[in-house]
């Protein structure tokens, strides 16, 4: 596909679901992952355990539709699992670096997944490699399999404790054995992760869409820092780290432009929370102007707080082609400049003669908004007003996201005006950071927006920029 | 893929896509049909006149995507095309079914698509067979082929104009051989067909949105009952029976569902048009509600008009899981049930405790409704009122939308408040047919209305509920 | 694959295999396609009358393994079939020319298939065009569909002789309605085609080979100009042109090359017959040396028929690589000079510091023996001889096989002696037609020995020298 | 495919092929793999050295033409390669176990790959696992990988040796880094390896055959317990564990059976080293007979032999359809029975009415021998004398070959005349493996031949009964 937006938008790295004690596991993880889908679309895997208490894992590239599909879905059976979709990077090794990854460890069998980033995983590579252990993948998870390893005793709680004490960064992990379900969510809470009741079974996931999915209902949030070990004798918590307290950092992104609208995440609903950044937006940053459009999908419930709290009309002005695939991508530069509207196409008869606000949530490279301004006013657009439903992205993330590595952030070291030049709008606002964590419905403090501000919530030492461009995510 | 909501759609048949004199012609068709995805999902094709003066073809079963992959497009080249998407029946039969079709006759190839259905293709079949001809396939094309090839003379553009005169039904037609591309409409109107221009050459399709994707600029729309000839030394126009003038009678489905939001039909916009739709019904059925929401993704554009003028705020009470494909469907009626949320999911935090409008923009089978109107309930809502932006639906399709066979419309033998206490909405209002049309921007006589009506633009026989049951579409 | 033997090889073209009565049929007709794979690997398909007398059909391109999956196999039941295997064109088109072909006539579905070749296809085609028919494939079975559709009456069995009687060439022809399996040979009985009984079901087949594999007890072989009629009431026979009888021409080269060794055709095994050939080119063309080998598979028989005549022990010489498949082809002469050895290894050890006879089917362009000779030497074969267990191939074939269309024969306009100086032999001799006959225990006047002698059996026009060019094989 | 043969055959496990230093190594390992093919046909694999120095992998499940397509071919590039074959275990974990792995250990990356199983493989995994590894596969190679990780320093070679020198068992194993190729045979000299040169490269590989089809010149065996390092400065040899010398120990069933007849072992050619036992099995059990035929395509040299020897004509008395797949397997006693000769079909008149000796090269589980004598029994063959061209096999093998794990082994506890009851011959008897080895031209301490006598070359524990059953090969 010409996928000219996607190219722009920052990535997330991937999801995580697992169910433990129900008998139709695998058909619920399958709807799970479904949900999830838009976390990931490289690879999607699941680890079973059958009625024999072994571990059948099944992983493949592709959507999760396509890994598993029906005969792949007749063949596995079990009443737990560990589920996982992800956002890879091509190519042939990419299948080895699919999860969940399946190992045995002291005798035993276990399959672990994650979701984030370790900023101390090169580190711990190179240590374990200095005492003989051989690395088969880039993920950070295979990082936890060998601290767990390495751990003494034969507990599984205790080792992946152990394991997960080590590491810095951030995660929403999981891990099945043939006894239990295990689930933590980094210290700082950095990733999502949520639990939720299936009968009488347990169900967790990196967003409450897919508790939906499952039919599930939600629990709780699993905590920062919180280890949940679930088994046949119900469900326990520890906590990873008690000794050394952390600040909660929750990633803004997840509000801002990964989650599905329809996911909660702390307490707020995902689409509620930006259409409450489209109203402050609209507060901040007025402008006069006929209607209103946003960038599909993501951008849309931002665009209708900023029409409604303008009551400037809003208007569907770039249509998107919903046929999601690899259309074939013509080299030349004509054509590809023509397959620009294959994937949005601006509506003439909407935008003609008219002001234009168009509303996207970040603005990451700056081609894909510059793209669009130019196509809007090709359609006849008379002004082209953008605004922004976050701050200015300036700063490379090192928990899960993948944007520095697609080429250089434009806000980086441009002032507003400079990046409104570029791109061509006739006006250019950001919804300012306060007002993002207002519209979410938190404080300040709760979360991380190191993309914004350049404040990490843990220690970057120069090893960070090589890996940020490096590190594997899960 | 639990695709409920679809299964209870009506199923438009098909989009033709033609390009003649265009030096990349075999790619920007692929950005055409691609374009038109949404008017058939099964199969694909594609046939190209080569620097030889030969026609390639290429077809195959699913995505344009799919069909077309780089493999394939590295091995097509040609300045003139002919393409076409099509819903098809499943089954191993299905791709003999796929167009173009193309065929020899005279000594000469040919390739020929159509959009659209021949009421009397039946009858002119045994008629055919009875004078010693062999049919390969149940497409309605095929019947003009061999009408075209027994006409008298050996001028493509008599043979297929006396082949046209002949059959009785809606057509959106192309036919392209090494020296021409010949695009025509039914005398009615019926199904749409546009003309493009591209640098030094022409565009036909289905929908304008095509013509965009393409980067053809939109010249007009191919007149009832016309038949385009465009060739080397330019373009021409004749009139398929300029002896009968007919009433238009542009299907109205068009407007209502079919149609991409960006393409324009009739010189009106169609999300406009919807827009439209959503507000009269807020005029004529308004109702105290707290919030409005639409059935993604074709009821979106009537639901924003809806709560513009009603001034509640409209929200995403659904969300629509935007990846697409044959998701593992599980027999057992708990799961299946569990399913339904896959596709569609309610935003609890939205509804909950509130009185929800809920635009859609038909009923057929009402099952869909019914499924919607007790998720939105499950969720929390207090009210759920049902707004449709269409007349209630109540008469089988002759002319190119599969409905009838997917059991009972809901509608037919039962009043307004009958399919209410069925669908178990609080209140229940549909859009009138005068009102409908006002918002497409026409006049009552334009459109082919009969699905509301029963009012049929051309005399049907008792043999049409039976051919409704089987035909098939292009 | 570099499958330079292969393309040095006449190519036969297609496979016939029919059930009527049998409640395996499906499976016994894929067991009996698998049997005949060696005469077309290109598509495989197969027609089956299921319980409500509907003709289903399943075609692919590919093997019959990969085209009747077990997915396939399960879906597809039924009493009676008609199945074949066929080499065909490379291209997108080739599965518009896989069979059986199946077509509506006379209100009346028919599936037809096809092993040989029309000479007046394209004469009957290009009158059948002037008349109105349209064509949909380059197939000669098409050509039999249309003058069956267009003789008078309904019979079937009236048609299809009315279409037989029409056309001229080689054929193993088979027709299947809800009602009846037609089976029928042309009058010079050019293409062989066998009868077998399978419990209480018939089987036609065009090889004995495909009767053993479903289990089916021969019967006999369908007679020059016969047509059987099946059905439940039992078996028919009729003959074609009762009023020109013909002489019978039973194509030669079956029992040179074509027919799987475990066949048997007119009374005599294949296998027999060929070592047959074996003794008496040994006794004709006798030499001094150490060891005879065979080229695999097709010439084993001949040469073990030759050792054991002379005595000379017989030595595996070269080694086929049994692994079939489209290996990569690289581009370039130094790879693709060492890519020979990839499907025949000469046998260093047993070759080495020998006087080797080299026993070979036939020569048609020259490549391959003259590529073995040189393998052979380099392996350090002091002499190569070279015997070949058919006459110099000189003149294109006409009936069914392919092998004018690549390149010069190398026989045409050469002596032997010319022959042998080409290929770099130390001497070549070929066995005589007469005794080719005598190894197959016939008479002269029984076969079809035009491809040796320019002798051909029917009237050649013009045009036929162009349409062996172009011809397509069934 | 109803594979009853291949079902009752010992299976072995893999090959390994190398290049170092040439162009073209990523075309020539296909060659290679593809000549390797009759080795391993469920997986296949290849390590590349690319231009920068990495190692990038490409493995894949089926044949090596469907795993390096052309697709693929075109994407890999380099100088040095390590491929492989393998047999392997069905399933979805199946891909995880495929050759080479690849692993990162020291801050290097390594391929290794090998041919044959390790007796000691999980007493070092359990005794790694609770020093901390964890294991990803099931297969030897990674227990290799372990090893050479934990050994002290930081040079590959001598982290390899000691690896080496840790395990038992029989092994051809190679190793690819950035800097070198490695490539070692295990101490007993159990399983095969050559070397071979091409023009200014070096190449592995498990038979020569191998070396062949990659156009290289034979140079040696790889000894027993030598390792080569193959680098840009040449080629090094280092003996394994030089302080305990072990005697030779060759695996005979490579002659016997597995290694293809263009392949040389031990100097000898393996065609004629089968010849040669056919010959003596004629001279120390002749029998008085009309036919000698061979069980195609193994055991046609012993068969030739046994023929030339007694004078005996040498018939083609079963076919075996030559096109491999899956064909659909029938459930059905009835059709399974029928499906028995799809692969291999007796010649009805090369044996019926006479005596035949049908020459085998060895009976596992005796099924196939019995199915064979009542094929040609019901063919009509009088009497059918069954010649084995080996000894009784008694003894499972720890060393490689699949063969205990299908079921009872019939001669484990029957003498000659009960096999031959139970099998249903008129007369059997077996080679003496005295006369194996003497055909073989080698001494019988030159040869591991535990199968027939139950003398392992290496102490077996009782564990390795067990082992036997679970092991993964390579």
């Amino acid at each position: 596909m010409i996928d000219y937006r996607d190219d722009d938008s920052p990535r997330d790295a991937c999801g995580v679901f697992g169910i433990w004690g129900h008998p139709h596991a695998v058909v619920l993880t399958h709807y799970g992952l479904y949900a999830l889908q838009h976390r990931g679309q490289e690879s999607a895997g699941m680890a079973v355990r059958d009625e024999c208490g072994r571990l059948v894992l099944h992983r493949g590239m592709g959507l999760v539709a396509d890994v598993f599909d029906a005969a792949t879905m007749s063949e596995l059976s079990g009443s737990a699992t560990l589920g996982h979709v992800r956002y890879s990077t091509t190519g042939s090794s990419a299948l080895a670096n699919a999860q969940p990854l399946k190992v045995r460890m002291k005798a035993k069998n276990v399959a672990l997944a994650h979701n984030g980033n370790l900023v101390n995983a090169e580190k711990i590579r190179d240590q374990l490699e200095s005492e003989g252990s051989i690395f088969q993948t880039t993920s950070d998870t295979e990082v936890i399999a060998h601290l767990a390893a390495r751990a003494p005793g034969d507990s599984m709680r205790q080792n992946l404790l152990r394991a997960l004490q080590q590491v810095q960064g951030a995660y929403g992990f999981a891990a099945l054995t043939s006894n239990a379900l295990f689930a933590a969510r980094d210290p700082h809470g950095i990733r999502p992760l949520s639990l939720g009741r299936l009968e009488n079974g347990w169900v967790v996931a990196s967003e409450t869409c897919a508790l939906d999915a499952a039919g599930a209902t939600f629990i709780r949030d699993v905590a920062p820092g919180e280890m949940l070990i679930i088994d046949d004798d119900g469900i326990n918590s520890v906590q990873i780290d008690p000794d050394n307290p952390r600040t909660e950092a929750f990633c803004i992104f997840e509000h801002i432009y990964f989650a599905r609208p329809d996911s909660n995440m702390g307490g707020i609903n995902v689409h509620q929370a930006r259409k409450n950044m489209g109203r402050l937006l609209a507060q901040d940053h007025p402008v006069d102007a006929d209607v209103v459009t946003g960038v599909p999908d993501s951008s849309l419930s931002a665009a209708t707080g900023y029409a409604e709290e303008t009551r400037i009309p809003y208007e569907m002005g770039l249509v998107r082609n919903r046929y999601i695939g690899r259309t074939f991508i013509q080299p030349g530069d004509e054509l590809r400049q023509k397959g620009v509207r294959l994937k949005l196409n601006p509506l003439l008869k909407v935008v003609q003669n008219r002001r234009v606000v168009l509303v996207d949530d970040s603005i990451v490279r700056g081609t894909t908004s510059k793209t669009l301004v130019r196509l809007l006013r090709e359609a006849g657009a008379r002004e082209v007003h953008l605004r922004i439903s976050s701050p200015p992205y300036r700063h490379p993330c090192y928990f899960g996201i993948d944007t520095s590595t697609r080429g250089q952030l434009i806000a980086t070291d441009r002032s507003v005006d400079e990046v409104q030049q570029l791109i061509g709008a006739d006006s250019l606002a950001y919804l300012s950071g306060e007002r993002v964590v207002e519209a979410s419905g938190g404080r300040l403090d709760d979360f991380c927006m190191a993309c914004f501000t350049g404040n990490y919530c843990m220690a970057m030492n120069d090893a960070n920029d090589k890996l940020a461009l490096e590190v594997e995510k899960g």
